[in-house]
């Protein structure tokens, strides 16, 4: 416990490097860097610590803290846009990797009003060394200001305003909705409509563009219909309605999330449409929704996608590392199983077997 | 800045205290809990406080901490487990209630065979400051380590072990179930079973008591059913096969999760029953999937469980605080809309409205 202690002042980084003969920045790299110092010069820096018991004084909270970096992560409290929870996954599988990466996770939820506030007091708070974002979107005012505050960060989403930045993995929905229209395409429906979001969500806008392409790739771009629809299960439903009402039959409808298929789903059973025999449905994201109703559903990579946060913020490297854009897949359910092309007309209920 | 600061070393709360001519704890308190102190006493330490330096120590870092505590919860990463958030909704809940009670949420996701390995790391990183245990059962070997340790926690979930155990609080299953079979009786079905999880979950257990109690309200016991299944589609669809087989018409199945309620709808199914119709169901967690389904469920009340989390945990009492149990509420969907009892019966697929 050496001389400092009994005088009752701690050591300090300054007395270690002076008594081991180096500069206060190998002595920091003695504690947080270890692998980057000579063998000798480690070994003389961890003696002098020892020594001055440098490491029982008051900041060995901090140091153990410094081992294992912490990052921010926002969740969003808004109960009427939680069906699906595909960020809850998300964040399951952030916290499940951030061992590797000697990291932890501090979920905080900010007043809608004052996001950027939030982010402020966590920095503020010490807690926290940077910030996973997660659903980004055109207009995003954190990327910016958490850039301009030099504060590391990363993005599961695009940076959309900021093409420059590259910190960022994403999904590509484009891929995964045109995937969808190939897998109906091939599983016989002919006439393959879109209900998506309002235009100006640039997710949005991306999933319908797969659709798009999906179309243009198989020579059905003649009988499109496309509906839009807020993240609302009610709205979803009359969007669907005017869909069904101008679909012939052996048609689908890909939805850019599973409540807009859920609200398909609806809408069909009105029209007396079986979905699968009589109407494919496809949606996005691959909840447990999706799962419960047999939807045929786009899935995103949520466990790479939160390897690759980790992998990017935590990158030591000259250029800005990134970006990251994973492929989708597709799970296939008994709503895109078109059983009355395949079977014959349905003529009871036993060929529901296996859906709800 | 100050003597010390010329010399390399940095004042400590020792030199304040001498310097005020209080005891260390005085200083602690003035930086912690300034409302303990008298007046001149508070005014006399930030005093010597400021003269030397001792904010502009490297212990700033910590004394922020300080004023946000923050505290460990642990989430589930296994997949198969996954289907109904309910935990991720208390996640939610616990988040935007922890800043007024000046706290922060830490998560972290233990390896299976290591739980208590986990928490150990945790507290040894210096981020939390105790703990918040969700999912509790007999044989938890949380709350005892906890315990040992001296590690401040509070359970959601009964602390089943430990009854002298009080800061937990739960929700009462027992008395929910018992409200689904009351208003099952009220809607007209006669024959009411219940599909459970295997004896010795003591949730599930208290589930099934609430239904045994509710048939004794009713006078319905001389024909119970109960069946059992693990938390898995197929084989809660078979367990439920099997009631279906025994059930007389107007009868209704109360089950233990949303899960085992989807594996009775699609047994349902099978049967060629219309669920609400045919057969009065009733889930547990109210998840998006019961939403989905049109399932009735009872639902927790989550938002309060999480405030009397943090009011427990925070309770600066001689007395260990709580108990809480908190009653849960019933969401009546159209599974338990007996149409044929009140409409006649059923002709065709219009009686579906709203349901997928």
């Amino acid at each position: 416990m050496a001389r400092r202690a009994a005088t009752g002042a701690r050591a300090t980084i300054v007395d270690v490097a002076r008594a081991a003969g180096v500069s206060r920045q190998t002595v920091s790299n003695a504690l947080n860097n270890p692998e980057k110092l000579a063998p000798g010069t480690l070994e003389r820096v961890q003696r002098e610590i020892d020594r001055l018991g440098f490491t029982l004084n008051v900041t060995a909270q901090q140091l153990r803290r410094r081992q294992a970096s912490a990052y921010g992560f926002e969740v969003n409290s808004s109960g009427a846009a939680r069906m699906g929870h595909v960020l809850d996954e998300f964040l399951v599988e952030l916290t499940a990797a951030a061992p590797v990466h000697d990291s932890h996770l501090v979920v905080f939820a900010p007043e809608p009003d004052d996001v950027i506030g939030a982010y402020r007091h966590m920095l503020g708070t010490g807690l926290v060394d940077g910030f996973i974002l997660a659903d980004t979107r055109p207009g995003d005012p954190r990327p910016r200001w958490l850039l301009e505050h030099g504060v590391p960060f990363v993005a599961f989403g695009r940076i959309w305003d900021s093409p420059e930045l590259t910190q960022w993995v994403d999904v590509d929905g484009r891929a995964g909705v045109r995937q969808a229209v190939s897998h109906l395409v091939d599983a016989g429906y002919r006439q393959i409509a879109f209900l998506g979001w309002p235009s100006g969500s640039a997710v949005g806008d991306d999933r319908r563009e797969g659709w798009l392409e999906g179309l243009r790739a198989a020579g059905l771009t003649d009988t499109a219909i496309v509906e839009e629809s807020v993240q609302d299960l009610d709205e979803a439903t009359s969007a669907a309605d005017r869909i069904l009402d101008g679909l012939s039959t052996g048609g689908a409808v890909v939805c850019a999330s599973d409540l807009l298929a859920l609200g398909v789903m609806r809408s069909a059973r009105n029209h007396g449409l079986e979905p699968g025999p009589d109407l494919g449905v496809v949606g996005f994201d691959d909840t447990d929704v999706a799962e419960a109703l047999q939807l045929t559903s786009v899935r995103q990579p949520l466990q790479r996608a939160a390897e690759s946060a980790w992998t990017l913020l935590k990158a030591v490297t000259e250029e800005p590392p990134g970006p990251v854009l994973l492929t989708p897949t597709l799970t296939t359910r008994s709503t895109t199983t078109p059983a009355r092309l395949t079977n014959g007309p349905r003529t009871d209920h036993t060929q529901m077997e296996g859906t709800p």
